[in-house]
């Protein structure tokens, strides 16, 4: 495509967070020109009444569904949760480019989706041809896809720092410990008491401790990338005050004779070329500052007090490089457009 | 000019929040070229050291003003604290234009100056020239400045509700109640313990109360409109625990036979071309979350209880409309760049 | 009552924040022994599942109103929403003394009632006698009365500092502006998206603007101080990104030839004596943070910039003073215990 | 002692927020009477100016060490920075019991000090009769101590979860893998930028990466329990966006044939009559808000997903029971009074 192409672009659960958060990138972004915006049970609002930040330009209405004019469409990006999700995508005419956002699309493997997710998955043909979205490590496959599958948040900040450490064998890919931190969006926009303002501010907990569905999405990739069948990861997440951002602190046992420059070596050479993945010089360390709004991941690796153990940590915005943004950067590639193209902002701070 | 017009631009005050915002919109400004950062005290480090929202991107080092080629300067951003503000802006060349964000060129009457900030203005031949540069209503002055003053960022919230209505006779200039809320980094980065995280999270103050600098600024332009010598105005700003966002709640006597909607009208009629200043639908509140990233302002106005009142409120990013934006903004319309350049982007929320 | 009494209490509503603080005062009230946790919807389940912040001790469980013993129960707290309490209270028998937290009994006039909380009052007798229990100007009625209607927060917070000064005639009672500012647990537990956490952190809104039913129960008060017919007060409360604490803000056109100073001084000999109410320091500003968690209340008044005009200032915990502090304050009261029976402790700082 | 028993009291540093919450606690304390508050720089100035949160009560001045009569202290609880805190210390009469909350006398070894403190132990003598604070582990030791140091935040949290693990030979004592997360109060009230709220809030991030002074101490423990030589464990901070609380997700290597319930069985067994340190429920998960504002500290071990694998979580409050709590509760233990005495409060929530 060129730089003059113009994706007629929808927004499928445009009252969510990671909906609103595509709505948000794809309004700026000079190739689209947003069509329809989707959220069943929010049909006839404006998008300025259900979200405060559209207060400018011109106004948008939510419709439902079968409101659309799919036949307008060229790309749609779902943002809806799992189940709901694939009914609706196996509804979408083939023509339409899918980018998903949700969990549907994620795990090959349909009893392992229906142990997780407490359903059965109704379309293995959709799953079968769907491709993994972790844009740096699927490029290829990206390129020629209908339906992309966009890796959980926590997946994807984890992900970026292990394929490249378990693909060179330089870590023990059978004792890895992601102990993972996240801002309360995660927990996206449905009423329950735990994100209640009060439940949440001035508090830290775990949640979700050794059975959160991220951790059988990073066991495929990592097992993907190890050339081996699954093991188990340790995962356990916490939910921090504050709105947005997502830091992993991994706790790795080197490969014999690896040390943590290797590791950082290793990194370095992947991610060099890289427009949204950062390894910070030696010495610095990630923080959910450095990524807030925009679609970069920061990574560093230390080495531990205890020899051949190593500290690996990335950072980054959930709702962005975890979510809409990352969806943004996939339908770039699949519809050949430039990869950072609507995703250059710099992220906000304070 | 055209669109294909490139300003080198210098940002002075770099490390300060003002000045890192300036830089996070003009990095991104497709008609400008960044060719300084300046900031005397950390002049040698990087500036993705000195803040964690540039981890990508080509590295930049903040200088001292003295180490900056001014030749090579169009346009100068300044994010300097008063006081220090004049005596560096004093020393460029005259054909760098210059956008001040301090209070230094704000006040006309330097003798109010010398009250407010307890020092004498030592050059008041750069103040008699200086355009205040609250965009929308000196527009025509401004194309052809070379120094614009941008107004404080509570001043930029209080006079856009304000001006139209005073200007129309529709308030009791002389009774104006201004309940100000701001967040945080309208402080700046100063090492204040009032300032420090656990002196402001979970906690709300009034501060400055019946004597803030930014009253008698205000009154001034007030007064201008009134076409009458400044009154005294009540203006009591608070300290919310949030990093950016401006609410203000103006408390307003009608004038006789006056009305709230009134007032409506004086603003929908003023503004309805404005691409930055919204009056928001009838029955919608303003909340910071409107603009938190963005160059917007939203307004609204309600009738009180107490007949022959209204409640007047206005939000807008203290750091972007509030400030660097407004100064971008300025910039635009001073070398004659199309308005809107450049800050385009939508607010970030959550 | 001897400083042995020991009251067995109940707290009715125990699954909300007002509830669970009056748990939390109780708990360690030295003359009470709690022997009942109401909560409809949540019986069954025990106080530390439904709150965090009773892990140690013994377990205390919910349960329904009517799984009660009341004649075992002196004196009972209640939480409920307002229309709930009345129900529940008219069912309690009459040697059960009530201290409501609710709205239901703190409006004299079954009609306003009706209009501003959309249902009519259907026990207009228990409301007859019910006192009004904000307690430096209830004292007397309090110690024999069998139900207290508790203020809301904000009009305790607005009462405490308005009485003196309206009763004295040293204010305008036609002329007063209160912008209130308060954190989010005023908004109870409910699940309300406006609520959750990322719509409230990072952010500042006005609500209830002109219409909140806090202004009722102002203007009724103020009005018997005046002694006159209530007449409308302006009121705009703020939602503040944070858990506790209220500030108000209100804008005071002072009557003929009265000071600042004036106010100050009737504040002060109004409240010398007073255990839990204090005057600051001229020039001290009140801050929410002065009152986190404990049943203080701080004022200070500070002369305006406008002629005739003065800014005052009253802080407090929502939740405490405002609410379940100032129940127990009046159970002591209506006990016969000394007032500040279990309300001794210190803020929480930071 | 009997329960009639005065001491007076000092307390050492008390501008910055342990020592704050150490005045918090004694000065409701009934066995207390609080005769000096000191702070250095700010001596003069009234404990009412310096903090928000003690606006009722008699008003305290700060003072200087040298203006206060040692004669007529019993106990003094000492806040100081590290360094400062020994040399303060030992100019103290012999009499006067003291509980330090600093780093100077937690570490055994004076060389170990020297390399993590970056000065040298001046007072090994005192060093060598000081005893160690961790009350549920050293209270025979305190009973007769007349030098206490209180244990870092951080290894209170650790050791009460670990020691108990490690002695029984549950873990592996070499694969401690401690992830802490610490609201900003642990950083103190020193002016770094840092620590401004602007530069906190709505962000995360480690520091102190590998190495963090509270690892020697861990060590040093941890050998002690062990039977063994300190061994290095991996510690590694994060900074959560809240004032207060603590949590350590301790990621753990099981002994051979260990399981997650035998770890849970031991910490049953050991804390069963503890007051202040519970084991949940199983399936409970601790949250910081369990424990603000209390002396409270909770636990939980959970089976990780990779076998052999326990995932320990640890939270209390870093000033009550992780500083000024544990200081109180010490100086009860060494002065023969009950030893919750003046730690019964429960923690604030929300």
């Amino acid at each position: 495509m060129t730089t003059d192409t113009i994706l007629n672009a929808a927004v499928i659960g445009a009252s969510g967070y990671t909906g609103a958060d595509a709505v948000r990138l794809l309004a700026r972004h000079p190739n689209v020109r947003l069509t329809a915006l989707v959220a069943e049970r929010r049909a006839g609002e404006a998008m300025d009444v259900v979200f405060p930040h559209f207060p400018a330009g011109p106004r948008a209405m939510l419709r439902t569904v079968d409101a659309v004019d799919w036949d307008q469409v060229d790309v749609a990006v779902c943002g809806l949760p799992h189940g709901a999700a694939q009914d609706v995508i196996a509804k979408l005419p083939a023509r339409v480019k899918v980018v998903d956002m949700s969990a549907d699309f994620r795990l090959r493997d349909v009893e392992t989706y229906a142990q997780w997710y407490g359903r059965s998955h109704d379309h293995p043909a959709l799953l079968a041809d769907a491709v993994y979205g972790l844009t740096e490590h699927y490029r290829d496959a990206l390129a020629g896809a209908r339906l992309v599958a966009c890796p959980g948040c926590f997946p994807t900040a984890a992900l970026l720092m292990l394929l490249p450490l378990v693909a060179a064998g330089l870590v023990d890919a059978g004792d890895i410990v992601i102990d993972a931190k996240t801002g309360v969006s995660g927990a996206g926009r449905g009423l329950k008491e735990g994100n209640l303002f009060c439940e949440v501010a001035e508090a830290l907990r775990p949640y979700g401790v050794a059975g959160h569905r991220h951790a059988p999405e990073i066991e495929q990739e990592i097992g993907r990338a190890a050339g081996a069948p699954p093991r188990p990861v340790s995962f356990t997440p916490h939910l921090v005050p504050m709105n947005r951002g997502e830091l992993l602190t991994t706790h790795l046992r080197l490969a014999d004779g690896a040390t943590a420059d290797d590791l950082r070596a290793a990194l370095a050479a992947r991610y060099a070329d890289e427009p949204f993945v950062h390894l910070l010089e030696d010495g610095r360390i990630p923080s959910t500052a450095m990524t807030r709004g925009s679609n970069h991941a920061v990574l560093q690796v230390v080495a531990d007090r205890i020899p051949g153990r190593a500290i690996a940590i990335s950072a980054l915005d959930n709702l962005v490089k975890g979510s809409a943004g990352q969806a943004v950067q996939n339908m770039n590639v699949m519809t050949g457009l430039p990869e950072t193209r609507g995703l250059e902002q710099i992220g906000l701070f304070p």
